[in-house]
């Protein structure tokens, strides 16, 4: 049986892959380009969280056009990300299983919490 | 009948929030905190390609130590998003499903393009 | 009479020029290589605060080791910065003292403070 | 006899300060909200150069909107970097002095480059 996968981002991965397609956009998306892009993502999104409190932050839900926003600003970096990973053939679901196994022998949990 | 989901991440965020839950972590990953570490791990993400030409960037694969960082860094910053997006409880697929539309609206697909 | 400066960063281009001269990095020093450093070096910056309360942060000076270290990230940020102006040959002090005018006059002073 | 400055931002650093106190921003310039609007000029920056070969980056200044646009993205990340520097009571000066003894230690220059 094997375990199910973190996360499947295969139907992005093609629908991006189709979406430079028919725009003639490969050339344009090389990993350093898409990497810039992406550090132009992650600006716009930490632009919403530059000058709220924790509070403000915690409660944006309750504002729908900033919170349509973070939505759409979470999107953007996703998308680059994924685009990136794409072109680079790294597979998300393994790099992400890898590391939660990296983190979990670096941050062992403590054992009274581990075993409830 | 439903169109499958562009991304899945429900397991990966599962996983994450298990994983933060038994370390006590949970009083640091404020949605400000987790957009520093983003942030962080973007840095570390760009440090790998800053001093690359594009064909040494395409070919990173071909450096077994270079490409599991790589690997790696990607995983850091999907990890970070991916749980800022859960501590806003932003649904991911319906984030991203909406930027496409917008994306495709704002950048029109050629007509000979589409047709085909 | 001319105003002063508002920065005045002359000696540090020479030296940073001075620098990759010595080294044969020219060739390294593109617009895109510099400016995916400074992003590396901004996440390195940002780093340093992610984790920590806005109280904590204020008091960093407090811990002279963190401190050394914020003055080093701060320091590498800056000369990224400093360095691609210079490849991209913009004049740091026209640059803020253009951008400053132009903030004033987006952001107006309050009228009874401005009197003061 | 002091060897000059590398950078003298002292102008600077007052004309933000009277910025600040002018519109009562000053509990808006914590470090950590300064360095996330940082981030956000960062990614405003790399957007600059997010679709450009090397040779388009290196003449930018062909092109005066562009240009401009990329005078005032440099001195949106001095300012908040100054800024921050500032709120942190970082000496700018001392900061890339040390830094840059550091590395000079730590990539020597070759030796008949250095006595040339």
């Amino acid at each position: 049986m094997n375990s199910p996968r973190l996360i499947d981002a295969d139907a992005l991965i093609a629908a991006l892959q189709r979406f430079a397609d028919e725009r003639d956009w490969q050339p344009f998306h090389t990993p350093r380009n898409l990497m810039l892009a992406l550090t132009g993502e992650v600006g716009e999104l930490a632009e919403i969280f530059q000058w709220l409190t924790d509070d403000e932050a915690a409660r944006l839900a309750d504002d729908p056009a900033r919170y349509t926003h973070l939505q759409e600003e979470i999107a953007d970096v996703l998308l680059y990300l994924v685009r990136l990973a794409s072109v680079m053939q790294v597979d998300l679901n393994q790099a992400v299983a890898d590391k939660l196994v990296k983190n979990a022998i670096k941050y062992p949990a403590p054992v009274a919490k581990a075993e409830t």
